[in-house]
């Protein structure tokens, strides 16, 4: 993975801690707006690193296959992005 | 929380233990896209279990506020949802 | 519908010029990251007319259901809810 | 646009009817959420139309980039695909 690795794991640690948080929420029967809110605060947070890998990646590997000159290699990064494209573009 | 209390941890614990998948993902240094992909896998685990919740709250807190002919609580009840619905409508 | 009419009117008479802005911009063959952003931009407009019209029904039609106590028409708006819901919700 | 004109613009043209039969079913009174549903079947065909435009502009734009050897070019298609991508990953 091309991204900061650091940034990422400290994203999705984050966002794992918050979902430990609406695990609570429950336990203790808090209000479900709340939890909804929780939940979509840390769909949030894990945009955020799918964004971070995406963008490094585009930068990385699509880049690399830039200067690799491998057509196959390029093209397997292009329908990559397509697909990603696709389930991003809902 | 109105909503079937097992069935959403069991969603939550799931999104969570695919959040521990993307992070050995990333310590085993695997393939972005392949990241990218298990963290949608999980936001999409995680909007289950937002819609469980607030399906539940709609069937049961809203609809208790009916019955319940108090019209502060009634207006509480919509103000929740139309806040949840400009967080929904991105 | 209770939204202010004038008001979503215009939200969807612009999002509508902007499709044919669109369609003009493929006529002179523009380039496709411009056309994408306009197309993404009509969707905002369009997000913005939904939001409008779904505030505007939960302090109308919803609330009136409240003091309606009819509960089948009552039941019939938070099933309309739960269905919005779940097609925001993706 | 590499994408099948066509095909394109007959989606776009879809979208507008969609947004005329919107504003007919506002000038007939109709129901808040049957206006909010055909609202949303219009952005879905936005969605398709602008995927349309996405997956040829990478095929085509972005693969072309990749046999120029111009790095500024093929630099400048990476910087267009992140902003897509920041932009479609709410």
């Amino acid at each position: 993975m091309k991204a900061d690795r650091k940034q990422v794991e400290r994203l999705l640690k984050t966002a794992k801690g918050q979902i430990d948080g609406v695990l609570k929420m429950i336990e203790d029967d808090k209000y479900c707006i709340d939890i909804v809110n929780q939940i979509l605060a840390s769909q949030a947070i894990l945009n955020k690193a799918s964004k971070e890998i995406l963008v490094a990646h585009i930068d990385g590997c699509v880049s690399d296959s830039f200067s690799s000159n491998d057509e196959t290699f390029q093209k397997e990064k292009m329908e990559e992005l397509k697909m990603v494209i696709d389930k991003l573009a809902k």
